[in-house]
């Protein structure tokens, strides 16, 4: 019963067969190989965006951090949500990257940030030299909440950037998650609603390890290679990212792995609801926040169940249960028997 | 005839069957897994070294640059060879991981750094406050020439350094050609010979990206794994680069890689010398770089030969030719009968 | 009427006095002179510190971030007040010098920061290597509101940063008030507290341009001196810098100007609280935040009045004012009977 | 006989009497004084450039590293000569405030860059992601070796830079002697010889401690601005930094002052050739390299010189002589009696 993350999850076979097949010979290393073309073709087409720029690095903290050090300078601020992964969990990675510059982190519930929080931090923020200017808008789709902005939301923050002329980046680690829960087109979600740069995760649906950073606006991808080369994030043998890449557009494999993802995850809200389990967000994508009565946590771990703790009301604990391609109905089933 | 590089190759079949073996279930991420815990172990008895740090990275750039901003304070010199590939070959990454240390390039034949170029530029570095202060010695083995340091060349240059209160690097992006063509062990090129910190690589030998950075001093470890965080460059789905190291040590595989490539190599140096072509650079591991008469590489590569061109003597053509895992004796014994 | 802030004050005649001394010869460069040991002496001897360091620089901003930036690494947090200069007012200046450190906002009452709020922090910061670790501790005596730490307040929280091995910086640059204000020995408010870093303030007090910071553990200093000269702020006439804290300590001339600041303050607080004038915070320095009824900071304005907006509550306007050595009783009674 | 550096000369009476006068009132700080206004306006004149953007720091580092961090990206590499002050002396300030760029040093006879050099290091650099890419060009007039470039050389190699896209910075440190010594107009050694952006340097012509950035193309001037301020390099009471400059510019007083220090080189020159004493380098500012018999430099400071020793061939002593505004007849003809 393996909650822990998406991030614990094995690769699909089909993952695997592509990375056997690209173990063919001596393309040209660093990403001038034809997988990487195939994978770029494939992503563009997605995104409806044949112009894109895409570049593909190892991580999701690579993504986040070198996208946004091409869209924030050194002076400039983050806008962040309070609890966003850039924030948070990247031991400083957008500051390093970015030369210094500053997050600012929003409030807003279930993991989005509110529009007025948005449109009062911008007003706040720059001016005189003695302060940091605005910099650029990160947003998180699937939050770490577990819930999604629709495409009017992203719309309506983005749209609030770009009037302030600041642009707008997405960091995407669960990005097919988000598409299948909303049901809009990646487009609709990205550059239609105003975004300019999107980490498109690979590595939560089901890769091995590999996201594409996309721009929107070519003239923005230069300036990535750069600073991809000189972070050690352009690897030598590119063809094996590539080819993660292509099987998971191909046949639009990577809407069936979030789309089962999402289902599990909507099967255990709807367990937990008949037993009387809270949640402390919405259940929209892959992640769940159950508060469950004081001693669950500890009889679910001695039945096999990992996952982690988190806050909860006084009496109860708090746990995050994250599902993924790989996550079986019967470890849902058993995991709901358990409570 | 793929004589581009050693990163050009695919993978060798133990290294697949090792990803396939690890693709099971829902190991912790992040390195916390049973594959990456083995390959330390495995590495550690490699270098009998039971005590060393081992952190694995996906890139060569990584590895060095990383390893470099651990030894090296923003203020201080990285003395290295003028052609060290950290020099000349990663964008600046060193300086960007360094938070802005200065590389000082070192004279020295076939690739080595003289020790008297080494112990002039100790001893004209640093003093006040006004100039970059001392930081480290990074030495390549196999060097961007081809051409290898014994262990007591090594020793040599890590005690002039130690001397000095200076830490060494060594980056071992082709450690295992070395290992092979000088006959010492892992231990002998490393900590007996005053190494602090290696850079272990593993895809030019055969993997499909992953390099292993091993501080002797334990101490040192933290940090590293610190700055690797916040870098983006500690993978969530570690695993499968924990599989590769295993796949490479067990059984003494990555030995017989490079001993293949060695030997393939001075295949082509003997057939070039009975054919009259001079080499730059004797041949002492899988790197050649011939010059031969004018309208060769053309000849050569309308034949389907690869390599990359180098500078040569006026009438002269000079080549750069690699060999690895996967080079046969066929594509050897073709490319030499069409010079 | 000026009392926009002690920053635009004029310097006061000793000073010029001492400058005017001090042009005198041809003595060494960078600090090397006779009036920067004498000033270090002196500092040294008011802290009741022999052993420790001092160096000067030009502005507070480089005091604070150069010397976090010796105690902070790049992967810390520094914990401040959510009004810090450091945090609002330098255009991410500690973020440059610390090669990407983040600022932990604390929140406390008057300026000061919650023991609570810094035991929680200091609580919750570090662990794994996805989050920033705990870097520094940075207090400013007076505070941007206005108040004083007393020795036993600094001691807390400096108490509870060492607790947790974190260093103490405290940014003084009004710390002649806060002497003044506590009646506390300058060592006192620093080492005997706890902290490890002083930036002494200068330039607010009545100096032209300098401020010294201070290492109580003097194996820190030369990092310092380092990292000075890298910035650009290690003056080559170090003498002129010198001769400005050597007149300011000499004759104990900067308690004097403190303490002149400090009752002009008290007697506009005195004189607002007769009007019945409301006040943000407690004043016990040298500003004051009046509460104000609408309409009054223009007519003051028109007068010929100079300060800074601040929020208010509704109806009411906020001012900020900032008495120093050169403020007048004369100009003080007349903002008084304009209100 | 004080011949160690322009930089431990006094400060005329004429900055003296500027500071005095500008002490007086509370104008606003940070630089939006009378007196900055006043400088600024003097600078525009002396540079026939109106348009031009103008802001002060303290010293030339922070102006030289300040102003290549505008014009070169971290991925950059700035092209200096092999022995500028950038690269030698300033602790690798380029590299902190550029965020890592690389200096690239070229060679060239009597302290100027050769042609030659630039030109095939600029057709050497950048291409792919894998170098540092082209960033800017620097070039020290007076150099470090006491020559000058004349207008038509600046133009030269500023216009190779150029035609690379290439943008080029003037460390001006001595910029007074250079006007003097070519005779050209600022104009023609700057902004018409295709100049960008110039240190215009004063602390060592005779200020107490002062520097003036100019950008001819004013779209990047702000950026400056904020750079400055994150760098601790904005001071607060600006009005005594525009002071200085006013004073040196008024009635072309620093013309006067280097004219004054040129001529007393000179004299040590025709002095020393008289006495059969060789120089390293030409004299044709205020810097002389002497090559003079062994033992000679331990009688001078004997009698009390005061100078910096420098390398010299086998069984001479060399030495550096500098001279500046305050440089008298008596002690040139005094250390002249001495050889």
């Amino acid at each position: 019963m393996h909650f822990a993350s998406d991030n614990t999850a094995p690769v699909p076979p089909a993952v695997m067969a592509a990375l056997m097949a690209a173990n063919d010979g001596c393309p040209p290393s660093y990403g001038a190989d034809g997988w990487t073309a195939r994978a770029t073709d494939l992503l563009r087409d997605v995104l409806q965006a044949p112009q894109a720029t895409v570049h593909l690095v190892a991580t999701g903290t690579a993504a986040n951090a070198l996208a946004l050090a091409c869209l924030c300078p050194p002076w400039g601020g983050v806008f962040c949500h309070a609890h966003a992964h850039v924030h948070e969990d990247e031991c400083g990675a957008p500051e390093f990257f970015s030369a210094g510059a500053k997050l600012l982190p929003l409030a807003g519930d279930h993991g989005r940030i509110a529009p007025g929080a948005l449109a009062a931090a911008l007003a706040a923020t720059g001016g005189s030299v003695h302060n940091v200017q605005k910099g650029a808008l990160t947003l998180t789709n699937v939050t770490e909440a577990g819930t999604v902005y629709s495409a009017a939301q992203t719309a309506e923050l983005a749209g609030l950037a770009r009037a302030a002329a600041v642009p707008v980046h997405l960091d995407g680690a669960r990005f097919g998650n988000a598409v299948v829960a909303t049901g809009a087109t990646p487009a609709d979600l990205t550059w239609r609603a105003g975004v300019d740069a999107l980490s498109f995760g690979a590595t939560k649906l089901g890769a091995m390890g590999v996201e594409a950073v996309v721009f929107f606006d070519p003239a923005r991808g230069h300036e990535f290679a750069l600073r991809r080369k000189r972070a050690g994030h352009l690897l030598s043998k590119g063809r094996y990212l590539g080819a993660q890449i292509v099987a998971m557009l191909e046949q639009d494999r990577w809407l069936g792995w979030a789309a089962h993802a999402n289902a599990m995850a909507a099967s255990l809200a709807q367990g937990l609801a008949a037993r009387g389990v809270a949640l402390a967000h919405p259940v929209q994508a892959n992640i769940l926040f159950p508060h469950w009565p004081a001693g669950t946590s500890a009889r679910l771990r001695a039945a096999g169940a990992i996952f982690y703790d988190m806050p909860a009301p006084a009496g109860m604990e708090g746990a995050r249960l994250v599902t993924h391609w790989a996550t079986t109905e019967s470890d849902v089933a058993r995991l709901l028997s358990l409570i």
